[in-house]
Formats: structure tokens, sequence, C-alpha cells
């Protein structure tokens, strides 16, 4: 039987490969660079995150992740022209993904017995460093770091798992208050177009 | 002595580090950014399937792979201008290379107890992930995701010596059999113009 | 109390950090994305190595990377239009950080057992590669590739310290002489102009 955290890490993973497919498609990718790059955006975050704290890279041990990629990408081959119509939705499912991926993240490398600070860093590279990957191999600069919030809300995420965790709060508790958060973030500033300042640093 | 599967690793790793070293003239590299990009064509592959699989980097343990690329370096500096009338001997070792290096991916990872389907990922990883450093080098989107055949004939490959395995044939037989399925797939889909459709998204 | 080569390690992140945030700065990136770059460009050199040395990167066990970072995003937000001014004092920051990374590089391999041609290749990656990962994050065609010695510098001084340890000195003077030689290998090409040739290939 599913779980719930399985129904949204599906969800999440679908979102992510579906916005890697539909960059993919405006630069006229063929159908299996458009599945690269779905995939690259759903588990590379996971991916960097798994090197770096030197274990096994979970789509390696369970297929679910190929196979959602795959569903995402025969999704847009069939209905591409009505996906503009449904902006919303997938705005929502990527924001029930970037919660899901930071909240997974920084429990990951909490468990691992890494501190705090390591850990919202993992979780922020599981959330937001997918849509890095699939920038990269678009050939585009990351979108990340020149708009909207994103990755910042995971941070924010990451820092209200700490703070409850610092409360004595239970894990489960924990990581409900901080992928909530980082959901809230995320929708917040995209409603109200919050963002950071733009760096201006010396004329060129 | 040179065994049959060094010859042919020399070949492959030769034609992948030419081929890198060429897109960098195109873009007016310097001799050391060249035999970089020539170098991450050759190794790039092996090396992230590797860091992957959490083994040591082959390239690590063997400088061969490093005087390989330096003597393709020498090649190109040294005959550059006749190289483009040995375009149909360069394609031959490229898809050699293409062939060797999934099959040593597949069965690497078969080796270290992985299932079929991580296999034939990491074999595609192995064939066709260094080009696409390459690209990212050079700043140009990635020429598989949008031209051709190329990772497609790996995974092909891969499912060939999945099913061989699978009719309980020797590895020795399931490597010679999935390697030349790469090999013609390549030299096949180039030979007639087979490629993947395009995909279509919505207007943007 | 600090010793000395953990402020020349301050120094060089510091150094390696503003110039990830003032390219950042001229692509109109956001505090958080010139902060990622940053990052990358200070650490990600080492976070490389250390992933193909297979331990643990070195920021994860001591947050100062990390403040570094953020003093020099706080230095550029608050004095960014007087860093043109201070072109050679960065200019010899950021040698530096080049020779002590390089070093480090080197030495960090030796002492886990690998040969001195790998220990090479580790330091130059230590040393150079968080600026290519730099220009990929800002959609660049990296520097190094094409411009100046700035690599080569590592190579020269990590085979400084080769000859150095074959003679059979102690490994403190190894340091000392290969620090020394990425140092003036670096100042002296800038000094004086010296770069590699251009690779010219076949017309295009």
């Amino acid at each position: 039987m599913l779980t719930f955290v399985q129904v949204l890490d599906f969800i999440g993973t679908f979102a992510f490969a579906i916005s890697g497919i539909r960059l993919a498609s405006a630069k006229q990718f063929d159908w299996f660079g458009a599945y690269v790059v779905g995939l690259a955006t759903a588990i590379g975050g996971g991916t960097i995150r798994d090197v770096l704290l030197d274990v096994t890279p979970g789509w390696m041990t369970d297929p679910i992740y190929l196979i959602c990629t795959g569903l995402a990408l025969f999704w847009v081959i069939a209905f591409g022209k009505y996906l503009i119509h449904m902006h919303n939705t997938f705005f929502l499912f990527d924001s029930i993904g970037l919660a899901l991926f930071t909240v997974v993240g920084v429990g990951k490398s909490i468990a691992l017995g890494y501190p705090f600070w390591v850990a919202i860093i993992m979780g922020s590279i599981t959330g937001a460093a997918g849509g890095v990957l699939r920038d990269v191999f678009i050939n585009e600069i990351p979108l990340i770091f020149r708009k909207e919030i994103y990755a910042m809300a995971c941070v924010v995420g990451g820092l209200a798992y700490w703070i409850c965790d610092l409360f004595g709060l239970e894990a489960f508790i924990c990581q409900i208050i901080g992928g909530s958060t980082v959901f809230l973030a995320r929708i917040l500033a995209v409603k109200y177009s919050i963002c950071l300042p733009i760096l201006k640093g010396e004329q060129r």
C-alpha cells in the first residue's frame, strides 16, 4: 500500500520532471533528451546530496523515479498543448515536491549524524539543485539564481525544522512544520512577488 | 602484452578525446583547455559512473587515459588540417568507443551487484555522459539531447546484454552481443538518418 | 589560535568567493544566486576533489567556508563600487588561494596513498575547478580554458612539489616550494602576459 509520503514523492517527482521536459521541448530536444532533462530535474538534487553524503543515490534502489519521469514524458507528448492551462496545478505540485524533497534531504542528513547547518544545505540541494542541473543542460543561466524565492524557501523551511528540533519536538512534527514552511514560503513569495535584491557590483 | 579489449579501450579513448579537442579548437581554446575538454570527453562518463557506484574512478588507477589524451592533443596540433578527411575513420573509432564503454559500464555495475536496469543506465552514462560534459564545457546545448541516436544506442545495447543474460548466455557472449548492438545501432542510425521525434510542447 | 595556514586559507576562500560574486553581479544575479556562485567558486574545487577521493568534503566539517563566503557577499554589497580599485589586492589574494589550495590538494592525495601524478591532478582540480563551476553557473565558457596561465600554474607547482619529494625533502619544505612555485608562476604569467598557444584545428 502506498503511504502518504510516497504519494507526495510521486507528485513532486512528476512535477519536477514535467518542468524539465517542458523547458527541453522549448529548445527542440528529442524525446530522449527531454527524458534525460526531466530525470535530471527530478533526481539531480537528491543524487548530488547522496554523492556528498557518500550514500547510494535513492533512484538506484527503486525504479519508481525512472517510471514516473517516463509518465511525465508521455503526459507532455500526449497533452502538451493543454499544459499551459494547468499552470496553477503544476505550480502547486512543484511546491509540494520542493517541500517534500527539502524535508527528506534535511532528515536524511540528520539521520547520518551531520549537524543542522549541513542538513539545511543538503535539504536545499535536494530541493533546488535539480533545477540548476536542468538549466545547465538547456544552456541557460540557472533560474533560481536570478528570479523568485525558490532555494531560499528551502533554507527557511530547514531553519524552521531546526528550531522545532531545538524546542525538542518529535521528528515527525519537525518535518510537518519544516515542509509546510517551505510550501508556504514558496506560495507566498510568488503570490506577493517577493524576491531578493539584485546584486549590483561595479559597472562593467 | 596488450589484450584485445585494451586495444579497443585505447582506440575509444583516443576517438573520444579527439572529439573533445576538435570542438574545443573551434572555440579557440588554448592547449590546456583543449586537453581538459578532451580528457573530460574521454573519461567523464566513466568518472560519473564510478562516483555513483562509489568506486575509485578508473583513470585514477592507470595513467594510460591521460597519456592517450595527450597523444590525441599532439595529433590534432600536428595533423589538425587533415582531420576533416578522416571523418569516417573517426566516426568508426568513436562508435567502437561507445560500444566498448557501454559494455564496460554495464559489466561493472552487474559485478557490483546492481540490477540490470541500473546497469543499463550506468552503461549509457559511461558511453554518453562524457559528451555531455564536453558540451557543457564549450557552452553548447548537449548534442546528444537534440540530434542523432547516440545514447539510445547504449540503451538498446544494454537491453541486448540483458536479454542475452536472461537466456543464460555466458558473460563473455553477452558482452560481445551487447557491444555489437551498440555499434550497429549507432552505424545504422547515422547511415539511414534514423532519429527520435523532436518534442513539441506548448508554444512559447 | 589561528595558524598561518588557516589565515592563508581564509584569504584564499575570501578572494575566490569575491571572484564568483563579482561575476554573478555582472549577470544580475540576486543575493542568493551570488552567494551560491561565490560558494561554488570557493569550495567547488575541493568538493570535486573530495568526491573523487571518496572522503567527506572539507566544507561539511567546518562552517568557516560558508561564513567566509557570507562575509565576501557582504563586502561586495557594501563596498562593491570600490572593488575595481582593489584589483591588485584581489589578484594577490587570488594567487595566494590558488597556491594554498593546490598544495592542500596535492598533500591530501599523497596522504591517502595516491601516486604523484594523481596528486598533481587533484591539486589542480582543487585550485582551478571552482572557477570552472563558477563559469558554468554564469553560462560562460570557462575562462581558464581560453586565457592566461591559471591551472597550468597548479600543474607546475605540483611538479615542483614532486621533484622536492624525489630529492627526499621534508613534506613541509615540499609544500612551501610547491606553493611558492604556483604563486610565482601565476604572478609572472600575468606580469609578462605569458600564455599557452591557442589550438587551431580545421576551419569550420
